[in-house]
């Protein structure tokens, strides 16, 4: 089968939705925009934004992918390029109000879907459901049939198909596909399948259910067993054009499958597999390093393809071998995935237009970074090149972008704040002294918090104490206060920045990294927050659960620096953070496809 | 197939030699022995513990493992178990030196295997090895039969393999036979094969290749593509019955097939597979810790089965139903493979008794903590539990685990330092005052620097300061110095204890993870240090190469207090190190199988 003659595969990229149930896992309105852009640029054709229903955060996270990342071309155009936008998805459970809130959540994108989901194994329709088969089919055909009502491109999975009754399991699905279904999307729920037990039932059920040749069959793999990846491409072989993946493979337990494996077997395979992929590869690595950085989800060294490790050729005859004699594959080459391998450090004589032809390198090219972000990365990039004398390192550029995208992405997207400088105090140690208009008043160019200076005194046996000072945009002043800590420099940091902004957090996560080696690496801090003692919730799909979480990153040649500096950007988040954004629990909103 | 019928697999574990070539991984002697009791322990059947003739360091390794971990059977006997000693195995290439080498260092264990390895493909015999096909037949004759000469166990390995002409490896494996081999490894070296060709070259050897009934074939899969557990278990489909592995999936680039996900797709699918394993699942995830640990190379939250991510469901519902119908498979319960859910957090009433309850319960009982390491452990615990309101968790008794094991184990076994002390001084700022016996007076119990006193001063527009004082064994003094650092506090306070030792220090990596959550949490610091400017090295393998690196780690509630700790156990290590032990460059004795 020649290239040009192979079905096109469906790339469906739900990190924003099941890569967001990892446990720890909560990306803001903001970093979800973020993501889906880079998930435009790399080419992805469906990407599922969310479920809407599940809160108003949600809602909201899902229109503004909708009506912002929708109609974006940028990277899709071209030869062996999708050359459409993106469909953006929203899922809803086979209940009326969650199929129209999940429409209105994406109609205003150019291509959008609702994906439709319904158990039907006869576990879930009697404890979980508590509905026979037949209710089960007439639900499949009323619900089915509205969301088709609203939308031309439906979706539809049987959830926990794994355990369904193969027979029961096709008549649900010919049920779907009569009521409008265009896509059937088969999950191993529990990551247990083997491949060949996996590329049975797709051919089984392709085979089986009436009116399957005018749909297209879906994978949904998880990596319990570390199959994922085998999966999918079983499912591949056996007809399946569709693929449910995630950046990273980040999900529950041990995750989904990872988009960048699958594309890359089809890459390197192409005679193995009866599809072609419309993915624009060399934006893998740094579409890797913007999740890694966002959801906290690291990335281990010798994880396939987008691991630091992946490239590393230790012994030179071994690639100069496969390389002089490709024969059925093709090798992978690191810049095929975005990994440039000269790693030529930049010094401080660098100038603006080698720090942009380097960021293009790294994948951070054209709509990658604002101009404000262009220019807070150089100016930090001037300053790191002047105190590191070995130059400044592709992984210290990767954290720069981090750092800028972090610094400058606030929580919430409303207009700036009115000026509110007769609030301003020198001390605020009461959580009830804040303007009342603090909570909403943050856009994205205008952070709260910055700080202004530091000062720090531990050891062994000593009582660790830091002075900090910050200043606030609301209050327009500096404002200083000191706290000790039993444990340690980054603990009395933090409670002295807790006594100057006057809320209550709890730190969830704290994270160190070195960007590359030596001794004048950049410390790369991820921190991730939440307010203490929050409020029960109301209005959601549950009650109960989980409160907004918030990262931030910094990245400095002193940790400690560094510890304040992505505290405060986490800080200024929850703070400009929208209060009607994400509201929802976490854990309410998770399914189990 | 019942059980009791099925044949057993070979675990054939490789992360002291294959998962070793991952870049930046060095393990000294000692951790080496650590990790080879630990897998003994867990019940691998092979351990190939290294490449004698690469350095006078690595066939030291080998001969100990041979010697003090090959008898061994704590852990091994009982049902299901494999009751036999493990056997241990040392890398040779088709050089009569190399293999009377590896001979030397695996003799005295009860069990003990030679694993020759020779290129069959065209390319590698062109261009690296410069001998025809017959040449190349000759040699294998000539040198798996000297290796059986002096050894039953005698395993094969065709480099390249993958690449190889058909019909010529069948010829090269027949004669391999014929010389007296007793395994045939088959190397997917390059990471690509799909699982079908994989397991269709398996069958095709196992088929064509004259004497193959007699022999065991064995798989040697690279995780390039992610397909690297689809390939061996498809391999074992193909009948298989030897699996070369590593712990959490280490190895060069994207590693090697994870030992641990091999084994729990077997155990959970007894019905798809014809082999049966005889490894203690229950050991995997605190055998995963020790390899993270001692290696440097993290595992992802959402790696399979040793992730931490791994057995969280977020979802009740799921799991619950998962257990009422268990059907064609069974599910893995966390306890199975040694994560404890319950997460009973110890205070400080806990005693004696509940901690070590406790240590056994996450996979540390019996043998694994010497009584020093255990005495050790549980001061660390009591000081832990003041000082933590939230009480210690399992997170954190991993960590300290690590802590103890990596402050008790110095690098080399020789016996304790003559009284030195006339050498003490209150400063030694060069590298030349240091003791002549110094770099080889370390046993495992006397470290040569203990830290007493620790102060730091630093900030935002502050001159980071550190002062120091060490107590040095082996002057019998303590001793103070001073330093400043552009770069923050802990390269100030890394450089204060260079300035003490007096040996110039290369810092490769430096890492600071919290152990649980919430602002008390235990910081895990792990450093990777070198000396500078190492003298070029002889003898080797090749000459040139990269110098011995050490580790080490240290927790902490005060994350510099915990770095200069950390730095401090890889320094003991450093100078404790024989200086005759892993002088080899790491890079020349690597080898594509």
């Amino acid at each position: 089968m020649s290239e040009q003659t192979k079905d096109k595969l469906i790339i469906f990229d739900t990190t924003l939705r099941d890569g967001e149930q990892s446990p720890g896992v909560t990306l803001n309105t903001e970093e979800k925009i973020e993501i889906a852009r880079q998930l435009s640029r790399l080419g992805v054709n469906v990407l599922e934004a969310g479920f809407p229903v599940a809160s108003p955060g949600d809602f909201n996270a899902v229109q503004r992918i909708a009506r912002e990342v929708g109609p974006l071309m940028e990277g899709r155009t071209g030869e062996g390029r999708v050359n459409q936008e993106m469909v953006i998805c929203g899922l809803a459970r086979s209940v009326q109000h969650d199929i129209q809130t999940a429409y209105d959540a994406v109609k205003e994108a150019p291509r959008h879907r609702i994906h439709v989901f319904l158990a039907t194994s006869d576990i879930h329709l009697e404890f979980k459901l508590k509905i026979t088969r037949e209710q089960c089919l007439q639900r499949i055909k009323d619900m089915v049939g509205f969301a088709r009502s609203l939308c031309a491109d439906i979706e539809f999975s049987p959830e926990d198909a794994g355990r369904s009754d193969h027979s029961f399991l096709c008549e649900a699905l010919a049920t779907a596909i009569k009521a409008g279904a265009t896509t059937l999307n088969i999950p191993d729920t529990v990551g247990y399948n083997t491949p060949s037990e996996y590329g049975a039932l797709i051919k089984h059920l392709r085979e089986n259910t009436e009116g399957a040749d005018s749909v297209v069959f879906s994978t949904h793999c998880h990596n319990d067993l570390g199959l994922a990846t085998a999966n999918t491409l079983a499912g591949i072989s056996n007809g399946a054009r569709q693929v449910e993946v995630t950046i990273n493979g980040i999900g529950e337990r041990a995750g989904n499958t990872s988009l960048e494996e699958v594309v890359m077997n089809i890459h390197t395979h192409p005679h193995s597999y009866p599809v072609q992929h419309t993915v624009n590869t060399r934006l893998f690595f740094s579409t890797s390093r913007m999740v890694e950085d966002l959801s906290g989800m690291a990335v281990q060294a010798n994880k396939a393809i987008v691991g630091r490790n992946a490239f590393l050729h230790e012994s030179g005859i071994h690639q100069d071998g496969v390389l002089k004699n490709k024969q059925t594959y093709e090798i992978i080459r690191p810049e095929d995935v975005g990994v440039t391998t000269g790693n030529l450090a930049l010094g401080k004589h660098s100038g603006r237009h080698a720090f942009k032809t380097k960021l293009e390198d790294l994948g951070y090219g054209g709509p990658a970074l604002s101009d404000a972000q262009f220019q807070a990365a150089f100016a930090k990039f001037k300053d790191l090149a002047d105190s590191k004398k070995a130059g400044v390192t592709d992984g210290d550029m990767h954290a720069l972008v981090a750092d800028v995208r972090s610094s400058t992405l606030a929580g919430g997207s409303s207009a700036p704040p009115p000026a509110a400088s007769e609030a301003a105090d020198k001390r605020s140690s009461t959580s009830t002294d804040l303007p009342e208009d603090a909570h909403e008043a943050q856009a994205e160019s205008a952070l709260r918090f910055t700080l202004k200076h530091l000062q720090v005194f531990t050891g062994l046996g000593i009582t660790p104490t830091a002075t900090v000072t910050l200043h606030d945009a609301v209050r327009g002043a500096d404002v200083t206060d000191v706290a000790l800590a039993n444990n340690g420099p980054i603990e009395a940091t933090f409670s002295a920045i807790q006594r100057i902004i006057g809320v209550d957090i709890q730190l969830l996560n704290f994270n160190v990294a070195a960007t590359s080696e030596g001794q004048d690496t950049l410390g790369k801090v991820a921190v991730r927050i939440a307010r203490a003692a929050q409020e029960p919730e109301e209005g959601c799909l549950a009650p109960g659960g989980s409160v907004p979480k918030f990262t931030g990153l910094a990245t400095n040649v002193d940790i400690i620096t560094a510890s304040a500096s992505a505290y405060i950007s986490a800080v200024n988040r929850m703070i400009g953070h929208d209060e009607s954004d994400n509201r929802a629990s976490h854990k309410d909103r998770k399914v189990d496809i």
